[in-house]
């Protein structure tokens, strides 16, 4: 029998396990000219949750629908020239087989032995912080760079690249086990634990010349102290707002005043913009894995069932690295 | 017997003419090396709260000293080879007469009839537009920029420069005769009132295709609707902060959500970091002047003793103009 996951229950909130339902769903077959995959594994993303509040650029879900997130699968059947069985592919859906046209199915060239790194570091995430690093702030050697959710994919990648580039790299990230994370197996000079009661003060003594450069994931009180140790002419990454994704409503943000006495420019980033790059990225991202200078730490739920309890857990900020669910 | 205008009291919100006093101080002769000279105009500026409340970069104000304001002067009497009696000068601090090395002073070629624009349209109210509309957001033809505070003299120039660069220009103003001056005396193709009931939806309507350059000088709610108005790449000119200027602390800003969908670029703008280029703008702005594609309200107090209604009736914005005080 063949399974989906859906959206039972919009989310008021940090989402419950139950606004997620696994089900089961019609069988897969092969439609003509189109190609049949099994799902491996699927990606599951902060992103998601403002799609299923129906607040996210990329559409509004309703209730039953299945969930959009990124997923990695494998060619069963294929009949178009353009696949053949056991062609990695990247799609979007959470659906445990599906058959799909070939447009909608990105063939991966797997040039690595973790094929799931192709949903984090090597994907969408990886993009994401490419971009930001290299494309909008332009990172130089010497730059002061501070990174929030720093153990997350792309504030991870997001660092080591700013690290390959010649920066001191500063991490933001909840609690003292991810903060020794980030530091011990992402290489970061230091990462300051956002939960502590001195948050704002180690900031400001671990920034003491100035951020040059603030890769933004999160929005909120911490984005509002970064802005107060802005470097002159700081470049700051608006990417994500992992502080209200779980809110109704949108709540205010960080006075702008320091901005303007830094001259500092805030940039938004959607990753969008940068698909047609994608390969660009990817081959710098594998240079860089390959002369073991870019890691990534997964954190992986076995069997579709646990789709769920994934979720919840990466939205209440309790998992350490990628969230990914291996479909056994 | 020579005045100067000092702060009396630091202001707690509002300013109130008696956080300023005229009185009378000693009177200024010429020093060894030195240039004499008497005051002919002061010009009052919204930074001018922030000094006095402490929380300007320029420095922290005391009670008792002398307001810093620009000052237009005229030399009286010099002692050194770089000034001669009769020319225009440009300096800060709200005395009558005064004494000053001629490095404190900066000399002005006096090529318009009008010398009281050199605080205003020529000055660095016109250079801080100047550098927003040309250097940072670098304003196209077709490009629609909305333009806050429009009847001041930054907002004013903003949107005449933009103008002549082929821009669609909407104002926002407080208040129906505001509104008609910015479209009848400056050509600004449309005004919103902040004040109406309406403001956000007749803001919607009037930028239906989207905001390409926003240059902000008030910050609160009306940056938070302009946000919800971006184009993509947006760019958003933070300048001034009106709506705060009056309170001892700094209030939340706006959510950045709507930066993150536009793509949008915010950028600080501090104009002192344009001085040295204010030849550069005078030749350009006085060339738009003289073809009739530049002008300048003032809204002008006669004598020392107006300076704290005058200031006072600015920062509650009931001023029309450019605010100077004419000394007698």
């Amino acid at each position: 029998v063949n399974r989906q996951v859906i959206m039972q229950r919009r989310p008021d909130g940090v989402p419950l396990e139950t606004d997620l339902a696994v089900i089961d769903c019609e069988e897969a077959n092969l439609n003509s000219g189109d190609v049949l995959c099994q799902s491996q594994w699927f990606s599951l993303d902060p992103y998601l949750r403002s799609v299923m509040g129906g607040r996210h650029m990329s559409g509004k879900l309703e209730v039953g629908d299945v969930i959009p997130g990124g997923v990695l699968a494998r060619v069963i059947q294929s009949d178009t020239s353009d696949f053949v069985k056991g062609d990695w592919v990247l799609t979007h859906g959470f659906y445990e087989r599906f058959c799909k046209p070939a447009d909608q199915l990105q063939k991966l060239d797997m040039q690595i032995d973790s094929p799931s790194h192709y949903l984090g570091v090597l994907g969408m995430p990886g993009l994401t912080a490419w971009a930001g690093i290299t494309q909008l702030a332009k990172v130089q050697a010497g730059d002061a760079v501070l990174i929030s959710a720093a153990l997350g994919p792309v504030g991870a990648t997001a660092g080591q690249i700013a690290k390959a580039l010649g920066a001191r790299v500063i991490g933001i990230a909840g609690g003292p086990a991810k903060c020794a994370a980030v530091m011990q197996h992402y290489g970061f000079d230091a990462c300051i634990d956002y939960k502590a009661d001195d948050f704002t003060a180690q900031l400001k003594s671990a920034t003491l010349k100035g951020i040059d450069v603030y890769f933004d994931n999160v929005g909120g009180r911490v984005l509002e102290a970064a802005l107060q140790n802005l470097a002159l002419g700081a470049r700051v990454i608006l990417c994500g707002l992992m502080d209200q994704y779980n809110q109704a409503e949108r709540p205010a943000g960080p006075n702008l005043g320091p901005v303007i006495g830094a001259r500092a420019h805030l940039m938004g980033l959607v990753v969008y913009d940068f698909f047609p790059r994608m390969e660009e990225f990817r081959a710098y991202a594998l240079d860089l894995m390959r002369a073991g200078k870019l890691r990534a730490l997964e954190d992986v739920s076995l069997g579709i069932e646990q789709t769920p309890a994934a979720f919840v857990r990466l939205m209440r900020g309790e998992n350490f690295g990628k969230v990914l669910v291996k479909l056994t």
